[in-house]
């Protein structure tokens, strides 16, 4: 019995890693679709979506049998409850992808902008980040967790860098409209992706070393709690 | 303790309930501080965020409590593991008050664009979708959760009639783009609340009729699962 419960805890993590890594895939196919203006790569990422939706139900079935099977106590308890949050992020970064696969398909319609640099350069980034969170959660490493929050602020102002940009692309010519918003758009949905990466971390410092954190959160809860901090 | 389980029960459809008002009131004081200009309400949904971050935490402790103590089963085991995604789902919310609160300081450094009149119609629908997700999950209606999911078509529609609008404004005056393009992330904002309450409803119909989903899900997934439909 112990070590079926060994086994699936195995399992949970290898479906988180495949989860996370279809998450990353259909990120990078989503970009890949936009620099190539590859339309079946665009409706193929919108189809590939149900995959992880799928798989976010079989995990989310997973850890709900754990629960009622195992009747698994403190660390391993709050790792099944952390996995149920990360995979909801992961499925969300799934969604990221179907809408940055959108905006491919809208800027499609018009002749490229400009050469993209600041957008795949992004998508790197995001791409390692979302990977390492996962590995962090399976790997309980904090250390890796802490620098995947740090990175979040690269992300930040990368994206605001390609904001930037793109308005006086828009300033300097009205045809840019359309495109240069599509592309905020993309950019915006990718550090989107790094905003769940960066819960994900979060998470990981959480179910690691939780108690402590806890502790100072329920002390200061024993102030009142609504309105905030009137 | 059978009682206490009861009890414990009730609390958490409490705090969650909480969580969708602060929430709730998030996004209504956001769109509040841009059509008043009020710098001072702004900066106060970005404060008040920390509230919300804190209720995530102990609605988190309280169900991993119940989980250890109570030992539920099935369908009360899924109404927990729903609880610790949903709670995940509103203090995503929050996070999405926070950046329209960002858009709002952003847009007083210039005169108004333009009278918003479908940014407080959007609000009002999302503000409803988010209370009513949460209703739906505590009393376990899967007819009010079917109602939200149909609304988010609607406000799908909404958004993109926000977009082709501010869009014309930006064709017809370069010194409406940065603007029109903060009010579209305005609008984007709105709209991801929008999915999130639609993702909250989705795991209610889950959580009341998630044997047969999961049963047809698990069938499909016999087939490979990775790559997609390929």
């Amino acid at each position: 019995m112990e070590r079926h419960a060994d086994q699936e805890f195995d399992e949970l993590k290898q479906e988180l890693v495949q989860m996370a890594t279809l998450a990353e895939a259909a990120i990078g196919s989503a970009i890949q679709s936009l620099l190539l203006r590859d339309t079946a790569m665009a409706a193929e990422v919108m189809r590939s979506d149900e995959v992880i939706n799928r798989l976010e139900l079989v995990i989310d079935e997973r850890c709900l049998r754990m629960l009622a099977l195992y009747q698994p106590e403190a660390s391993d308890l709050r790792f099944i409850a952390m996995a149920l949050k990360i995979n909801n992020d992961l499925e969300r970064i799934g969604d990221q992808a179907v809408n940055i696969a959108e905006r491919s398909l809208e800027l499609f319609k018009e002749p490229p902008l400009k050469p993209l640099v600041d957008i795949p350069q992004l998508t790197q980034l995001v791409q390692a980040m979302l990977k390492q969170s996962v590995d962090a959660f399976v790997r309980r490493d904090t250390a890796l967790a802490r620098s995947i929050c740090q990175r979040d602020d690269e992300v930040d102002a990368l994206d605001e860098q390609v904001f930037r940009e793109l308005l006086t692309y828009m300033m300097q010519d009205h045809r840019a409209i359309t495109r240069a918003v599509n592309l905020i758009l993309v950019s915006r949905h990718l550090e989107r992706v790094a905003d769940h990466a960066t819960n994900i971390a979060e998470d990981v410092i959480y179910l690691v070393e939780g108690q402590q954190i806890k502790h100072n959160v329920l002390a200061e809860l024993d102030k009142p709690a609504s309105p905030p901090e009137a």
